[in-house]
């Protein structure tokens, strides 16, 4: 999770939306992203999808962990139901509720860590940004 | 419906994966997109994704069709509920079931052509590469 954290505060650096992801295969990080909405002008590249599309083409997920600093939202737990990744663990789902249900209903372990920083993190952004944080949910 | 199918067949031609894509605003394409899993090793890149990452940021889904000559997976289907993509035409599901229950629960018009030639060239495909095919839906 620090290391979705570092991801997040990354894309904050750069005027970005503050989400971090990272996918983990037997303890190792397999792949990083964050949210590239405003770097990329891509809306499809939430963090998941962008930690997802680094780690490139794989034969199977089973095997692996993804991490993010927020719930994921339905494009997110889609992908995560589609490529069969079995566990989901995420920082917070205070500052946006997503799809956890979709997931569970679709045997994903989702792990909601309740994590202080990813809360703060998040909360003070969506104050901030509130326009920019509603066009990157679809609201 | 036949720029979406031009798209799958361009996607063919570079050896990719024959699913194309369109987004349309008051009968006007806004922008079109091709699966890129082979062209850009993006296993995120399936045809709606690329389609709607080539639209840009857009402040609202509500006036939009989405176009795609096969039925959407999870994640795609994820993408157009996240997004509130009100209306999906989609060229057949005989190859491929996608998300159609999940897409209509959330209020989506999922229209199904039953196309004959999306149909083929799908079926065509998936017999002469099923391996890709099955890594292109994580299965």
């Amino acid at each position: 999770m620090l290391a979705a954290i570092e991801e997040a505060r990354k894309s904050m650096s750069q005027g970005g939306l503050p989400i971090g992801s990272v996918l983990v295969r037997d303890g190792k990080i397999v792949a990083r992203g964050h949210n590239q909405r405003v770097q990329k002008g891509d809306p499809m590249a939430h963090a998941e999808i962008d930690c997802l599309t680094h780690a490139g083409r794989q034969k199977s997920y089973k095997d692996t962990v993804l991490y993010s600093t927020l719930m994921p939202c339905y494009l997110c737990s889609g992908a995560v139901v589609q490529f069969g990744v079995p566990r989901v663990i995420v920082g917070e789902s205070v500052n946006f509720a997503g799809g956890p249900e979709f997931m569970r209903r679709h045997n994903v372990d989702v792990v909601d860590l309740q994590n202080a920083d990813c809360i703060e993190m998040m909360k003070k952004f969506i104050a901030e940004h509130p326009e920019l944080w509603s066009e990157d949910i679809g609201k």
